[in-house]
């Protein structure tokens, strides 16, 4: 098994993205890509894809990202997190790259760059967020 | 009709919020409120309602208190927002109000505070968000 | 000695915001209030107050309102915040009020209303913030 | 004179980080530079760099970084920012380096990273920051 399927591994299901399509692309020690697909169901009034999305993505990205560098028996979960809105989103895909700029052993900082990608692949940054998570769980594990 | 169906009946249809199953409670100028009836598959990892979730709440919630302000032809857009997430959700509902805090012609600042409700009605603050929204489309309308 | 003024003695003195003339005008459980006396100094280019002024009193004002719900021997830090400048500050006095939103063993998150103040007390809301401050410091004391 | 000359001569002085110490070392086309160094009137109660002063130096290098790509004429003023502090700081110098993360016509988008600077050079990252500026003043000139 290879670093990034055993991070994968130990990257619990997650309903609401799962439901959303989100899956990981790639992953390492501090950092996460991921990439869905845009369905109709995804947009806001206007036929954007929602900014709700987007946060989802940055904030469920960043959480692999900050996860990788934690100890075994711990988790993250997100405290906090703000998110600038760059370009309307209507590309048949959306990708995500989060990197943690900060680990830590209580607080871990994240930044999440969502690029709208077209057909051809050509991405364009469409959102970025800076997410602080809180990591919990037993520490004498 | 009374104000709140003419508010209600201005809101156009967005396809992301009604497949959660968000909808208005109760509108007025300047604010709104909604709820949403979680379900398991709204939650992350451990179980919980999905940060993003209530992200999506937070800023849906505060796009319509910002629209009940903004002239006939025109309509808000999110900038940007963040969302401090104050505790755990696992509630069988969750509302949300949202209160413009300074309108604007051009960019409006709301707040929204989610709350997780039991069944007996009770509430308790889960997150606190601030958001910025453009307001966009024809002037002369 | 009242209660506000024990809670003020508990406050240390801070070098910055004591150079800058911020003093606290009022403090109680979970909230505080200051005033600044608008001066040259405090401006920027155009002749308004900094943004980095009004971050200063929402942050410090944040700060000690989430220090009256401490317990003795801890302290507060912020972690992080978020500010919206809503408008334009020239007038000669500037007002916070900040209050505990959710008090935490570990991490308080406060909101700061910043106002400007006219000469006959008319305030306008010029800046609004939202904090996360971690409580520090021995837990056994 | 040199582009970065030019640059610098089209910044207004500032009264306020004037006082504070900040001075501008490089600028460019959306980026900018700056260093500040610390005393003890610009610390907060446990002789750390007050949070206010990390926050004025990200905000007002953004500001620079912005202004690098406004037509003549034009200036920005920040509607809004989020900074992360990322670490105390205690270094006898801060450095800033601001890069504008996606320019617009009205709103643009910057982030500030903060790093406090050793005796001997060596940089670690204090803070980051994400700011929205709006581009104001006349079209027309």
């Amino acid at each position: 098994m290879s670093r990034m399927d055993e991070l994968l591994a130990a990257l619990p299901p997650a309903p609401f993205v799962d439901d959303l399509g989100l899956r990981f692309t790639e992953l390492g020690e501090g950092w996460a890509e991921s990439a869905l697909t845009t369905t109709p169901r995804l947009t806001q009034a206007q036929g954007l894809v929602h900014a709700g999305v987007l946060a989802t993505i940055a904030d469920h990205t960043a959480g692999a990202a900050a996860a990788t560098l934690v100890d075994e028996g711990r988790y993250v979960v997100t405290t906090e997190f703000k998110i600038n809105l760059l370009r309307p989103v209507i590309a048949p895909r959306v990708h995500c790259r989060a990197e943690v700029v900060k680990p830590g052993r209580r607080i871990t900082v994240v930044e999440s760059r969502v690029s709208a990608e077209s057909d051809d692949g050509e991405r364009a940054l469409a959102a970025i967020a800076l997410l602080t998570l809180a990591v919990v769980g037993d520490h004498a594990v």
